[in-house]
């Protein structure tokens, strides 16, 4: 599931997407929801609204935020919140629930935990349903993010549960990718799974008042300091939080901070955006090729020759060619 | 990584592949190995493989065999294909370990639970190296299947660590998937994640004879009974096992057996294996589309469309226009 190209749209419709993004910008919320519901709706004014938002976005630094269920994700985020609007911060949140019973986007301030900055007008918070059942981000996060991006928020944090793929794919989304884990679950390290180390810039130990905290800790540094860095390379940090009491939210700012300057100051910044910017574009086609391979003389070309390849009648290298061939 | 198209090749080629077919099927271990490596390396007779292979495919059941570190998946394999053997059954085995220090793939006998089968003719065993870091399938393990399937196995088992995403690959090539779960594994099904739940046509609680195995079954079947199923779809099974000691390997046969009749008799056979067929035949053309969008002009007209959209000079769906406009 995701976005055909839609067809282009007379002169009117820009002129509502330019009001649209230009009241998203003086901080009109209800502007910026409508935006998001555009983008995430599949609108036929997507391209007008992805096009009207380019020029403003770039502006904000986009952390992810993941971990298993139970580290605390929820009460991190929003005393994170916290923290960044003390500083004065505009800051958007996409809160990606798998087991969100929304279908589609839900309202804003509809996260019980973020309450406390529902009547914030300097936070826009926003959930969003996952794409599948196993717990993927939605193909329209990335557009989101463009939406509160160009709305001027300095900073989108976008939080995940970790089940499947999605902690793997926010960290393709995010500058930063905070990796939250808390004693007491499991097996530490390894209900981490190999996978998570790979992914943290900043590594969050909350509920950092309970036992074990430390051993996680120690455990932790063990399993990075095993990963080869060079000189230059950026060695994630790891910070201890109680979340709940608003304790050690400073300290994360601070690395986030730090781990921003390392980005631009490396160049890797401008890497980690134009390899996502590219993943994007790769995305949109290749979904627009499977609406052209799947609307050939009204049936599916390529399930045709699925069934070809299925049946042993041809092999997928020759399927390919025929497909490739079409274009 | 991936496989671009190779160029034809001339008639000699043809001969040679079409000779390491013929001793395949006939049974010879060292054909069906060449013929692995051709396809894991990327040999430039890659399409002529696939090609020779095809008539002879769709005969073998496919069978993936997952589940988290410590749950006993290679003994499981192990006593699984000595209760195949007892059978008759001619037997290929892919262990696909995101952990294996072999980049390309490795010997054939190398794992060591294995070598109680190393001297059988009638079993072959592959461990292919997995793609990424995170764990997914190699992109050569559906062409290796088809090596399998053509030599004339009467059942493939592919064995994956159950981290990252390769659990879910593995259920997208398989006809019949186990999942293998055991007691004291930290939080039981909660360990074993929410997707998992959502892949498996037989369930394996493995290490039956430890404390727990029957309150692991208990609530395995409570949140299989969460899931929505109809009438005539297929209800998983629980089988207990213990595969050190060859115990209750002969109840997953079976199930396996019928869990085969039903995916037969409800038409899902075809569809899964049409299914799987047409993502092998999208993933190969989009493999050759990047590599054409990779060559433009001797440097990636990609790389500079995300660029520019990086840059806040364009935006993906205008940048995905232009990439498609040049095919």
């Amino acid at each position: 599931v995701g976005p055909r190209l839609p067809r282009p749209r007379d002169r009117g419709d820009a002129n509502v997407v330019g009001d649209l993004v230009t009241r998203a910008r003086e901080g009109d919320p209800r502007a910026v929801a409508r935006l998001i519901s555009l983008v995430e709706d599949e609108s036929p004014l997507l391209r007008e609204v992805t096009a009207a938002l380019a020029p403003h976005t770039g502006g904000a630094r986009i952390v992810g935020i993941t971990g298993a269920p139970g580290v605390g994700k929820s009460t991190s985020t929003s005393a994170l919140v916290g923290e960044l609007r003390k500083a004065g911060q505009r800051v958007g949140v996409l809160a990606v629930d798998p087991s969100s019973p929304f279908s589609g986007g839900a309202l804003l301030g509809d996260r019980v935990r973020m309450q406390d900055h529902a009547l914030d007008r300097e936070v826009y918070i926003r959930s969003m349903a996952s794409r599948g059942h196993l717990g993927g981000l939605a193909w329209s996060t990335p557009q989101a993010i463009r939406v509160l991006d160009a709305a001027g928020c300095d900073i989108v944090l976008i939080e995940t549960v970790g089940v499947g793929q999605s902690e793997v794919e926010v960290a393709g989304l995010a500058d930063t990718t905070l990796v939250l884990l808390a004693p007491g679950m499991g097996d530490g390290i390894q209900a981490a799974k190999a996978g998570i180390l790979e992914i943290g810039d900043v590594y969050v130990i909350n509920k950092a008042d309970r036992d074990g905290a430390d051993t996680l800790r120690r455990e932790l540094r063990t399993m990075l300091a095993l990963a080869e860095r060079g000189e230059d390379d950026w060695r994630p940090p790891i910070v201890k939080t109680v979340a709940s009491k608003n304790d050690g939210l400073d300290d994360v700012v601070t690395e986030i901070d730090r781990h921003h300057a390392w980005l631009e100051s490396s160049g890797e910044l401008a890497v980690r955006r134009t390899r996502r910017a590219r993943d994007e574009i790769e995305a949109i086609a290749l979904t627009a090729l499977r609406a052209r391979w799947g609307d050939v003389h009204g049936r599916s070309e390529l399930d045709d020759l699925a069934a070809q390849v299925a049946a042993g009648e041809s092999d997928p290298y020759a399927a390919a060619e025929t497909l490739l061939a079409e274009l």
